[in-house]
């Protein structure tokens, strides 16, 4: 039984934001599983088949590509951005967790890539540039109240905040109530970032202030940086404007 | 004037984690700076010439490619992992606000790279697969008060903690600070990642508790995880544990 099962990362979105480990185990792959416009990313070869499903469907998905593996085929699970965060790779610990014992003598390896808040903030400068969290807003799997409690949290102490998965058709209203809770502990000029598709043809970088971010217009494939009190915008004769936390924190203005 | 300035994350450390963007822009390079270890994995190229500096010279370095770069130069300036987590991105931005009006209109751009958090995660399994954050231990430019009320809010919060620039010869006691800290505020089986080298020759995981985090070994190279209250360590015969944090949250653990 030589099967294995590698959970990739595709990084932003275009090849050149792969990297060539991630590459090598597209191309040694049997089989594809992933969310279909993820998997609709990576090159055609012949003779690999591929098993694309719906975005709602991870756990189902991690236990399709774990039986073929273990069935010993090689397969690679894809997963924009990097899989650790907030993607696939904690839903396939989940299924070896409380899946069958042959699932945990399996070939099983994580290949990072850059996520999206990495490549957001590398178009803006460098908002990420001190402390700083990453949040889902979805509250699929976790109680609003348990977001409310971290937002809160980290603004208090001064960490640059990543939203990941800020809004859809289900949930359209806890963008809104994040930078309710947001505006209230931090300035209205607070820089925020909002990134959609970056990496990507078409892509969209808008840098806006804490008070102006509610009326910006956001979707599932936003990735959105609240910076911290420290954050700043440097303006730029003819050029886009740099958004950047400084590496030093004083102690007067926290 | 044709300048421009590459900020390039390199990743975790061999050419395969690099991605093909930050490849081209060391390949296109006429000069290149950065920290002399971080250099010394990139490729040589003839009529390239190479800049190496120490690790504390952050401002001057910026300041020396942003002046070639100016002077017309195509530069790269290399950083390990991404550029924008605790590395050259915001420094060159620090040296962009302060500096001469000429630097405002350079060609610069920032490469996105796998930040050393994501390496390490990908590693141990899928440890940051729910709300984190990043801390910088570092108080050489922010006060040591202001990472303890970090720690403590994050993990109050239930965030899974990366600590990068955990210790150092001028920095001994921070590192054990901060395990006390955490050890106050979160169950003492909580899982604790240590990674070294992480996606490099002689690379270096340990998987301990908080426990038992304050005598494992570390140094400037590690990256270390916290695990919240819901992260979870999956044993497996013959094959190292997965750790990982649940895509979901019980309101009633927090």
């Amino acid at each position: 039984m030589s099967g294995k099962l590698r959970v990739v990362g595709l990084g932003p979105g275009e090849p050149s934001g792969l990297t060539r480990e991630a590459e090598a185990a597209l191309a040694e792959a049997e089989m594809l599983y992933g969310y279909g416009p993820y998997l609709a990313r990576v090159a055609e070869k012949p003779g690999q088949r591929r098993h694309a499903s719906d975005n709602r469907e991870e756990g189902a998905r991690a236990r399709a590509a774990l039986d073929a593996a273990t069935a010993g085929a090689s397969v690679t699970l894809v997963s924009g951005g990097d899989p650790g965060v907030f993607a696939m790779a904690a839903a396939v610990c989940e299924q070896i967790e409380s899946g069958p014992e042959s699932w945990r003598s399996l070939d099983v390896a994580v290949i990072p890539g850059v996520s999206a808040m990495l490549a957001v903030a590398a178009r803006a400068g460098a908002p990420l540039g001190n402390d700083f969290c990453a949040i889902s807003l979805s509250d699929n799997l976790k109680p609003w109240t348990v977001v409310e409690r971290r937002l809160a949290a980290a603004a208090e102490a001064g960490f640059v905040i990543a939203l990941y998965n800020p809004i859809s058709r289900a949930r359209p209203w806890q963008l809104g109530a994040a930078f309710a809770i947001l505006s209230r502990l931090l300035p209205t000029t607070t820089p925020v970032v909002f990134g959609r598709g970056v990496g990507r043809a078409g892509e969209r970088l808008v840098v806006t202030s804490l008070e102006q971010a509610a009326t910006e217009p956001a979707d599932m494939a936003s990735l959105i940086i609240v910076g911290s009190m420290e954050t700043r915008i440097v303006s730029r004769a003819g050029r886009d404007p740099l958004v950047y936390t400084p590496r030093s924190v004083e102690e007067a203005r926290r």
